[in-house]
């Protein structure tokens, strides 16, 4: 693929601007009862009116950075409001934790048995406080972030079913979830926390979750860092790391340790390497680190946001150091991603799609697509070709 | 295909006798430690040594059942005793639930948030008591049945993360199992409750789950029995209904209730033409009722067992009732099951096809497939056609 970083930064801002936000503009905002319908089938209509809590929150951010970051559009302060304010009164129980979801007017539906809800509560409260300079969205962002750093250790209190002793587990989502979530704060935060939660979760990924022989991610792994032979332990979820990765990039990149930079993109390029489907192309949803069957009967599926974030963190791989595999593979994922996700006819990307590329959930959005991934790649992308653009 | 019932029966038998049972026997006992392996690839290899508690109860099950039913071979029931002495020994809290899953020597897991772990130890105990005349598993198999009875209402307790009174859901899997069960259970039980539990299953389950229009079985429904509109209230699954109906065909039988019959098959046709891929064959996975997206990722996948209880349905409401419709559509069932599923290289059958009807997973057994479906429906199949061929 040509080098033509300018019509790449383009292309982003274009979809961005012109495709992605308009979709959810049009479609996703229940002026009438607050929140967004999240539940889009291909050309936007609603078809399930169910609030799920991770993603009011995410399109809450999305908006409040957008409006923060990008342009003071009056609109999108506007739907930001329309989720915050509708958020703030449902969906907290009376001890502040964040519930699952709720019911379109928001009655309480599943109880607050996961710890993301309160971080992506945080993310979106911290934004919008920032967008709309009002007082109280920083005490919910704040109250959110304290609700994280107590349960961290027990994610799912009284719901977790695992058995205590017999075989701990510690996740990659637990470090990787505090570290996004500390930057997002960091305007809220005392900058020694800012520092120390940075520091803590770059050494604590590479060298707990990362497995210096295969350069994979693990996503679970022993208290002491070492892998079990189970399901759950030999569980590679190829996006999931792909995304850490920038994460540490970004971070690493702040504190000026190219070491780190570019031991991050070398775990990336071993992913990528380890889950490209040499057959049909992409890359898979789920895989064993051994090569056994997964329990995850979608292991093979090609995800919207597992190519999204490998885009993002090939341009930022390839931003940062100039690495020609980062290009190499960029180029790949690129072609494979425009090709198979979106949809020039109704707007948005599609989400879910079979081994073979072909869609396999005709929808937009649905109880875990919302108005996160995409927008927030095609922002970033369009910087990181900004900044090549601006450099060469 | 030709009605030639001997030869059917025949078919099962051997596969039964010859392919299925010698796979479990040679690949699944853990003679060493207790119990068995489940977790076998295409070639019987052991991949996995956890023990899931569903699979555990329900080999011992089987093996109890063909030494009870069909053959006293003293290999069967000392396979079936290796597994209800290490269940006995290992599958419990103090409080006497039943863990969900265990390490390969006995440890516990995963806690007992699951009610169907009791079901399948109250059947598993029931049968290897009658299989091995001795006294003590009835006591296991009572327990499990009180927990059941004690638990039908918050299977989950407090586990469960449907926050209480907005939208209350019954699901068909409660009554199902309790009408199997109680059939399982029958010798220990004073008959008027065999008549009383049998008689409300099939009230509630042909006048609240199904859907009188359409013809198809409801997984979930409001308490009184209306439909809802959410992803869990428009879910059908096809395999699960058919399953249900085969069990509502055998208890109006035992009652003489012609009617009932009729009904049962009625329904299993509708499941039938609603759940049959056009384009590639097999039947589907999951759906939703109105044709929205389901929220299952794996939905047009072919499952072993969804196909398996369809040709259990399909055999034994032809030979119940001779209707034309079953033979027909039994036989488009047969083609499919027999030449997807089954692997005459390495014996068993595959578990999970993609919607092309290609295996998606290498394995024979895994954390859900086990020593149970198969042996069951070709026991169950074979009987069908041995009175078939009898009565022609």
């Amino acid at each position: 693929m040509e080098q033509d970083f300018e019509a790449l930064a383009k292309l982003y801002k274009n979809a961005l601007l012109n495709d992605v936000l308009p979709f959810w503009e049009t479609h996703s905002v229940d002026w009438e009862q607050g929140g967004y319908f999240t539940c889009l089938d291909r050309k936007g209509n609603v078809y399930d009116t169910d609030k799920f809590i991770w993603l009011q929150n995410r399109q809450v951010w999305t908006f409040s950075t957008l409006y923060q970051q990008l342009e003071p559009r009056e609109d999108w302060l506007k739907i930001a409001a329309n989720g915050a304010n509708f958020l703030a009164q449902h969906g907290r129980d009376a001890e502040g934790n964040w519930y699952f979801s709720l019911d379109r007017s928001g009655n309480p539906l599943v109880q607050p048995y996961n710890i993301f809800s309160d971080c992506f509560a945080a993310m979106a409260f911290s934004k919008y406080a920032l967008a709309s300079g009002e007082e109280w969205p920083k005490e919910v962002a704040l109250q959110a972030y304290n609700n994280v750093l107590r349960r961290k250790d027990n994610p799912k209190g009284h719901y977790n079913k695992i058995y205590p002793g017999t075989r701990p587990i510690r996740s990659l989502a637990v470090p990787m979830i505090l570290a996004n979530l500390t930057l997002e704060m960091e305007w809220l935060l005392p900058s020694e926390t800012l520092e120390q939660v940075l520091s803590a979760t770059v050494e604590e990924v590479m060298t707990d979750f990362l497995d210096c022989r295969s350069m994979l991610m693990y996503e679970n792994v022993a208290p002491d860092g070492s892998r079990f032979d189970s399901f759950e332990g030999r569980l590679i979820n190829p996006g999931h790391g792909i995304e850490a990765m920038w994460f540490i990039m970004d971070i690493a990149n702040r504190r000026g340790d190219s070491k780190a930079v570019n031991q991050a993109i070398d775990v990336v390029l071993s992913i990528l390497d380890f889950a490209w489907d040499a057959k049909y192309g992409g890359l898979y949803y789920f895989m064993d680190a051994k090569g056994h069957p997964t329990q995850q009967l979608e292991w093979d599926q090609k995800l919207w946001w597992v190519h999204l974030e490998s885009l993002v963190a090939l341009s930022m791989g390839y931003c940062l150091t100039g690495r020609a595999a980062c290009w190499d593979w960029y180029t790949k994922l690129h072609e494979y991603a425009w090709s198979h996700f979106a949809d020039p006819e109704y707007g948005e990307w599609f989400g879910y799609l079979d081994r073979r590329g072909e869609v396999l959930l005709n929808l937009k959005g649905g109880k875990w697509k919302g108005c996160f991934h995409l927008p927030r790649s095609l922002y970033l992308c369009w910087q990181q070709f900004e900044a090549l653009n601006a450099s060469s």
